[in-house]
């Protein structure tokens, strides 16, 4: 606790609700790099939250992912909306890595105050979302952003992993991204509330959006449940963005409070069950090499054991 | 404990050991199902583990993880070794998703005692790697495959997880895969003991080998430390693959003895901590709508409480 003293909490959040960036940026930092002072974070935040949409945008690496978040951003500020992104993305253009047009891109929002762009590292042990994402959500939530952004690659897993965490989700493919891909379709169509078609300009896009309309049309759905609209988009020129985003509103407004309450429901679950196995990390000491868990790995190595018995016995010294 | 009386685990492990390929196939499936005889198996299995050489392949999707694991066995089996393949991987034409050649080749082995192949879901919360994959990997070993190829699909952490399960990781990449994925390709060097630049024989295969040779360059090692090498591969004629094989033996003779367990334990201790996880997940009845988690996320959701301080008294309620 004595290290937590340096940071003045309920003085950050106030400025951060009052519109500062710098205390919005300070508390996704304390958020990310597991800061003592993390606990009085989210204590302080908790009343605050519940308003921001969060829209999830995943899909394979080059769809353009980054390309659309930027002109999504553009297309609600000309709505008057304010709006946080975070990119949960290693091939993530604000992670630093990759095209230069991108970066230029984004940097059109730089002096934009009711903007707030932040790229966070996917470690830890809980998939493609870190799980410091949820927690950075809660900041921008608490701050006043009206819709948050969540970037994520999406391959297997991830996808899954942010449809848990996003209200609305976006899933981007392009033409022409080979059979690996289309491979996976399944696992997308169960988790995209809007399917977009982006670099429509390319040869293979109607193909593309053609065969997404099939499947969707050949899933089972309740009456009056949501189908997942295709859409084809050309976010380098900013082609089909706007209907973009009022399908993302009217996924929206579909879900309603009920809907809503449920995925948020399910979201916060995933978070205090990643958190409890956070804490059940530390308490076990994984980092030392001293620590019960390496004694029962090793007890596993040398057939002394199975899995399962040192998974019992690991829980068994928490008690 | 009732419900496992209709498996006669004891038998079926000796029926593995002895080679029979159908006594694999079920093993591997109760141990998938998570079928009750789950912990006998694990029980039974545990003295006879610890001999199988575990090679993760990964990369992402379309660079021929596939293609080279079909050709790796060939070339095992022409050394008199018998190999286990588990594709734990959504866009693996194991799956049954994906090209027809492959599903092709991969056939050739089908009348082979000496291989088993079998796909596996990705499912569970931890990430691209099922948590039944380390098990099936187990039920590989004890049954006496010399060699257990673990294909997966890596995209960010998916690396980070076949790297904590396997002995050596061989990281494939392919000429003109885009931006995206170089981008990625810190993550991607930090895990790999063996590059594989696939389709050699497409343009920019030299570029794509030199930047990597490059960045291993780049990177501090110690005296004496395995550094990656560099190799161009063609999985469907076969080119390189015998150097794909000798590296990945010089790789495991570097490790020696001591390597190879500090290694093995990391896996296990993955895997405990893992199945830990499952365990808890049980006992706080995530799936019930009535589960203790589910009122601390409604709690969550209205501000009553933050995360960290649900994940804390989800803890308490195990004590």
């Amino acid at each position: 606790m004595a290290a937590a003293r340096d940071v003045d909490v309920p003085s950050l959040v106030a400025s951060a609700r009052e519109g500062s960036v710098r205390a919005v940026a300070r508390l996704v930092s304390l958020v990310e790099d597991g800061h003592p002072a993390l606990r009085e974070v989210a204590a302080t935040l908790a009343p605050h939250t519940g308003h921001a949409h969060v829209v999830g945008l995943t899909g394979p690496p080059g769809v353009g992912k980054s390309t659309t978040a930027s002109a999504l951003v553009t297309a609600y500020r000309a709505r008057g909306l304010r709006v946080g992104v975070l990119a949960v993305d290693p091939t993530s253009p604000f992670s630093g890595g990759a095209l230069l047009g991108d970066r230029i891109r984004m940097t059109e929002h730089a002096g934009d105050e009711g903007v707030f762009i932040r790229s966070m590292a996917s470690r830890g042990h809980l998939g493609g979302l870190s799980w410091a994402a949820p927690a950075a959500v809660r900041v921008l939530d608490a701050a006043g952003y009206d819709v948050v952004l969540l970037e994520t690659v999406g391959v297997g897993q991830g996808e899954v992993e942010v449809a848990a965490t996003a209200d609305t989700t976006v899933v981007l493919l392009a033409p022409g991204l080979g059979d690996g891909v289309q491979a996976s379709k399944a696992g997308i169509l169960e988790v995209a509330d809007v399917l977009v078609v982006n670099q429509a300009d390319r040869p293979g896009a109607d193909r593309t959006a053609r065969e997404l309309r099939g499947a969707v049309a050949m899933r089972e759905h309740d009456e009056g449940s949501w189908r997942p609209p295709v859409l084809r988009t050309v976010a380098t020129s900013g082609d089909g963005v706007d209907a973009l985003l009022d399908l993302v509103e009217s996924h929206r407004e579909h879900l309603g409070g009920a809907g809503l309450g449920e995925r948020r429901r399910l979201r916060a679950a995933r978070e205090v069950e990643a958190l409890a196995v956070e804490l059940l990390r530390a308490r076990v000491g994984t980092g030392a090499g001293t620590g019960v868990l390496d004694r029962l790995a090793d007890d596993v190595v040398h057939g002394r054991t199975d899995p399962y018995g040192a998974a019992e016995r690991l829980l068994a010294t928490l008690e």
